[in-house]
Formats: C-alpha cells, structure tokens, sequence
C-alpha cells in the first residue's frame, strides 16, 4: 500500500491523487502555538510504507520547516521512503547572482529538500538558467508537462484559439500547446519595468482577426502582463480573450484586477484557486505512482 | 573586525550588540516575490570575516527558509565563521512526542539551524526535557541567563518584591532571582484546561501583604497565566503587581488584554515589543564576542 498526505491547502489535489493512484490518504493534524510554532500530528499509522506528502509550495517559507519535520517523522514512525509532491515548486527565480551580495536562494532551497526527501515532482518549474532540476536537487525528480492537458482543454473549449504567449522566453512552450491542436501563435512583445509595471504591444494580431485570443502562461502571479494584454486585446476589438495559466499565483488582488478586464480564466490545478478547471491529476498520479512503488535503494 | 546582520524585526536589538561589541553591523535588503518567495542582498562585503545573525525566533516558519540562505549566501561570500543570536529560540516545545504520530518538531529544527550555522546564542531557552541544548544541537551553543539582569532591575525599581513564578517548574528560576535581591518568592499553583484557559491560586499570598507582587515568567504566550493570577492578586487588594518577562511572545491580543488588567508589564529585549524595558545587550555581547572572535576550526 502507498499513502499520501496532504498539507494544508493541498486537501483537494491530494483527493485527486488519491483517486488516480489507488493510495490512501493519511490524515494530518495541525494546529500553530502561541510562538508561531507549528504542531504536527499524525493521525493513521505509516509504518512499512512508501508515502508522498503533497503540498503546493506558493507561499513557501511558512510551510517549509513543517514539510520538514513532517517528512522526519514519517521516517520516525516507519515509513520506508518519502517523497514530496509538489505541484507548485517555489525557490527557482534566484538562480544566480544577478548584483553582489545576492543570496542564491535556489540552492538553498533545493539543498533543503533534498537533505529531506527521497524524490520530488513537480509540475512546469520555472526554470530559467537551470536546465533541469538535477541541476540543484541532488534527488531523484520528475516534471509533469501541463502543456497537453491545457492543449486538451483549448481544443474542447474553444473555437479558432489564437494562442498568446507573454514574452519571447515562452514561444517554444506556447507553440507546443498550439501544434497539439493547428493552432496559430504569437508571442506578446513585452516591456517590464518592475514586478507589477508591464507594457505589452501584440504582433500580428490583425492577420487572427475573428480568433479567440488565448493567453497561456506558467504562472500568473501579479497578473500585470495578462492584464496590459487583455487590455490592448479589448481596444483592437478581438473576442472575449482567455486567460490560461498553470499556476495560480495571484498575488494580492491580481485575480480581482484581471476578472474585472473581462477575460475567462482558467488554471490547472497546482495551487488550489477557484479559476482551477483543468485537472492534472491522472498525469501526476501516474508519475507519483512510479516513485511511490519503487523500492528503497538502500 | 567582526560583523553582525539583523533579520528584519530585530534591527534594535542588533544596534546593542554592536555597541557592547564592537562589531559593525552589514545591511541586508530583503523583499518578497509575488508567491512569497524572499529575496535577500548583502549591502557591503563580509569576505574574510566573521558573522553573526541576529533573529529573534518567534514567527520562526516565516522567517527559517530566509535565515539559511542568508548563512549560505554569507560563507559564498566568503565569511569565515557564520554564527546565530536567536535572543528568542524556538522549537524547544515539542521536545518528545505525548501522543502517537506527533512530529518532534524540536529535533528537525536543530538539525536545520545546526546543519548551517556555526554556532548558536540564545538567552534562556524553554527547555523542558532536554536539559541543553546540545543533546539536539550539534553545533557549539551558548545561554545567556536572564535571572541577574531581571533580579537588578527588580533591585532597582521595586520596594518590598514578592516574587511569583507561574508554576512549580519556576521555582528553581524565581527563587534565583529572588535570592539576588533578598525577596521572599512564590509559585502559583496553576490548572491549565488549553493554551489559553488557566486557574490559578496563590499560596501563602497573606503572609506578604503590602509587599508588591512581581509575576516572572521566562515567555509571555497568551498571557493566560499572567492575566489570571493579576486578577486574583488585585481581588486580593495587593499594591499593583508587575508582570516581568523574559520573551515577549503576547500573542494575538495577549498584551492589550493584559495591560487592560491594569499591571506594570516589563520584558527583557530578546523580542522586540512595545514592553521591552530591560537591556541584555551587554550580556549577550560578552557572549557573542567570544564566538565572534575565536578560529575557524579546521
């Protein structure tokens, strides 16, 4: 028998997971001290298992020593091997110094969970300069692809899609979603001028007139690029657009900002958020379920 | 020449320390991305130098990611020796499990800290079971004690102290304390129903009316205790007693709820709060210089 645990906020996706692999869900009790501390309980026993704690790493500093010491007392109470399913990987942005004195906090994130974890899977990491995650992680790791599952989804929901991507950076992710269903595609040019201060031109957007506009990203944080983007898309008239992304960042009152710019938008189901509407959970069980059934290497 | 690093909140406290020390203190600009993510900059070099990071250690999840990468990017920066003032430490609590399947938060979050820091400098740590800290911590660690400190400043501003501890766990600190100062002392004979549900009485309170009632607690939490045994010592018509601390916890709305009680309430500055009022900077300082200045041991 494999189990999975959820964190908490990961209830849904580890129900989903639970579903697709056949595992069984261990329950989890916490609570906070007055300190901040956090208290950790499980509920059922581990013993003799292979065991996945799922848990979407948005907002990572908070959950991190809890993953931690949960993954340490799965170990403590017998559990033969312990991954981290992480369908949202944080910790990939600081990939090098970009001005002295920079903390290289990729590295040492990646130093953390892997002194910590057995493997680790993830869903479309950010990678810039990293070209793979072994780079950092020093376990075993595997990336689930959304492109198919958003492809899929663009192929039964819309009509005449014209994909969009946020910046140059992102064509060749954008032009795989678009060959998956003859798609055209196209690229925003796009010029930032910090986190939230974007302003995006569209190129050949008069040649897809009568296309549905659809913006596809990895992740939506400030939301500022869709939203300058679904702006420009209103002004030269085009169909309602639709927002794609795979991870549900939504800053502050990103979400709010962009809804009320009129866009759908959709997401996958990495970080839970009500925008969640396609499922990745049968292509992250299968992968978990090849790491939940091997055997210890010891 | 040695270096010390405020975390964001204890930036006061770090001020004391380079004054009793010596030390200059290194800038870190720090910020947090879109999904929460820190980003952190040292401002001025530490090559060839040697460190230390002042953090008080409540909230300790939000604050535990940044402070390792802060000490990884400092050694990539060329630090000789990266140590750790955690005025405040957390993690003591849960120092064996009292129930199946709960995690011992404690160890996980020494074997972190010890997995990155050089050394450790704390000031009275809540330590229950253990009885140093190095049965978790594998690193070097020192304790400063609050006692003296507290004794003089009741010395000072206090005519005929009756000293209170919050239970018969106290009895060994408040009678220390009490020694100092030629006080008579107590404990309070306490039953707890939660975190924040507390009876209590006061034995041998009539042998020392008209003396004032100083309540010493090591940490301040939700301030239950304190709250219950001040309305038990004003029901019993004492002069205004003065609740002392050494860690200003006062969680959610602990402080308020207790200054409303109407007593005097005194911490030491192991975490920055508005009842800070006795300086342990030059005994923390003593402390620190000594790890601050001794050879990387290779």
């Amino acid at each position: 028998m494999t189990l999975l645990i959820a964190w908490p906020g990961s209830e849904a996706q580890t129900r989903g997971l639970a579903a697709t692999t056949g595992s069984s869900i261990i329950e989890l009790q916490t609570r906070r001290f007055p300190d901040g501390e956090i208290y950790l309980r499980l509920l059922s026993s581990c013993a003799g298992q292979s065991v996945a704690v799922v848990a979407a790493l948005d907002r990572p500093d908070e959950k991190t020593p809890g993953l931690l010491a949960l993954a340490d007392a799965l170990r403590a109470e017998g559990a033969t091997r312990v991954g981290l399913v992480a369908p949202y990987l944080a910790y990939l942005r600081q990939d090098r110094q970009f001005n002295p004195g920079e903390a290289v906090t990729s590295r040492t994130y990646a130093r953390l969970l892997s002194s910590t974890f057995d493997w680790l899977l993830t869903v479309d990491p950010h990678l810039h300069r990293y070209h793979s995650l072994s780079e950092i992680y020093s376990i075993p790791t595997r990336v689930v692809h959304a492109a198919p599952a958003i492809a899929d989804w663009i192929g039964r929901i819309v009509n005449l899609p014209l994909l969009i991507g946020p910046d140059g950076e992102s064509a060749q992710w954008v032009s795989d979603i678009a060959a998956r269903i003859n798609a055209p595609w196209t690229t925003l040019e796009k010029t930032r001028r910090g986190d939230r201060d974007v302003e995006v031109s569209i190129p050949h957007i008069d040649q897809s007139r009568g296309r549905t506009p659809v913006l596809a990203d990895d992740i939506i944080s400030s939301g500022r690029t869709m939203l300058a983007a679904v702006k420009r898309l209103r002004e030269a008239g085009t169909p309602t657009p639709i927002c794609v992304g795979v991870h549900a960042i939504f800053a502050g009152d990103a979400y709010d900002a962009l809804l009320a710019a009129g866009p759908r938008i959709v997401t996958c189901n990495t970080i839970a958020h009500p925008s969640n509407e396609i499922d990745l959970s049968s292509m992250m069980g299968a992968a978990a379920d090849e790491f939940l059934a091997a055997k210890p290497a010891h």
